[in-house]
């Protein structure tokens, strides 16, 4: 029943956006009683913040290279493919515009991208150990900055999230981390 | 006239973003008749894309230091003063929501952000004259790069826009530069 509500409820603001998302129509969708829906989740922004846990829990794992470039460039080209799905992308875009006007939908959002940089982030203490990048970068300030130029591009330009971007997104973070700009003392 | 509308608006859109944006609170707010308003711009849309255009033009001009990461400095400290201040902070928020579903504020924000990136790119093309940045950078990814962590922290991190947010910034942006990762050819 669950998977079947989130689903509807992606669905629907993948369509219509956070502002018109409503608990009667994703219980119709979902072909759920909008009974069991309200006395489940009861407002739209619990509903919105149990589909970003949910989310979180389903994300691909992350891929292994054995370089720390090439981990990056799989993480980029990964956020790169969500983004330019149709259904995912224009979930992520209503969910990032509800967490700017709702706190309930903004700490859900922040524990999603926590999760996703965690599953990463080992990536770059791999590739301490290997002395490609100082001991003490910070690997999830690595992480981080592969997503931003790729979630900036989205928001606010119209330019393609193409491979290209992809690929600047990776290497772009890598040259910083090996020229210590991560590091925790800094 | 324009001026008191374009306030109005930018105050109602920080209070309370663009899903309640109406054009009669607007007029009532800037203490100018409903009709003028409705005649002058007629949506909500337009009125937001008449604001954006309006923040571009007023946008401050950029320092110029004498050096690339000194002026790439300057311009994460002045984005982060400008997502930092409560109101300023508030209306890109809600003007980057207004983008992720409407085609016509989406074409705003991208002249905006647009002219703000060739305000800065100079920047860059005088660092490739001294020889800082390889001679066939792209001026706009630099900038751009600049930016992209600031925002992606603003939207999906609780994480403060804090010096070292800004620093930290700078510092990718032009490690990235100086590795040639913004190079036109690649």
């Amino acid at each position: 029943m669950r998977e079947a509500v989130l689903r509807a409820a992606g669905d629907a603001l993948a369509e219509h956006g956070f502002a018109h998302l409503d608990l009667a129509e994703v219980a119709r969708r979902a072909q759920v009683g909008k009974t069991t829906v309200y006395r489940r989740w009861g407002t739209v922004t619990a509903l919105l913040a149990d589909l970003l846990d949910d989310m979180a829990e389903q994300s691909e794992p992350r891929t292994e290279t054995g370089t720390l470039l090439d981990d990056l460039a799989a993480n980029a080209a990964l956020v790169c493919r969500t983004l330019t799905d149709p259904r995912q992308g224009a979930l992520f875009k209503a969910v990032i515009a509800a967490a700017t006007c709702d706190t309930t939908a903004a700490e859900a959002l922040h524990r999603f991208y926590a999760a996703r940089v965690a599953e990463w982030a080992p990536c770059v203490r791999q590739a301490a150990d290997r002395g490609e990048v100082p001991a003490d970068t910070d690997p999830e300030q690595v992480i981080r900055a592969v997503s931003a130029p790729l979630y900036y591009q989205l928001l606010t330009t119209g330019a393609p999230l193409d491979r290209a971007a992809a690929e600047r997104a990776a290497r772009s973070a890598y040259a910083a981390a090996c020229a210590g700009v991560f590091r925790r003392e800094q």
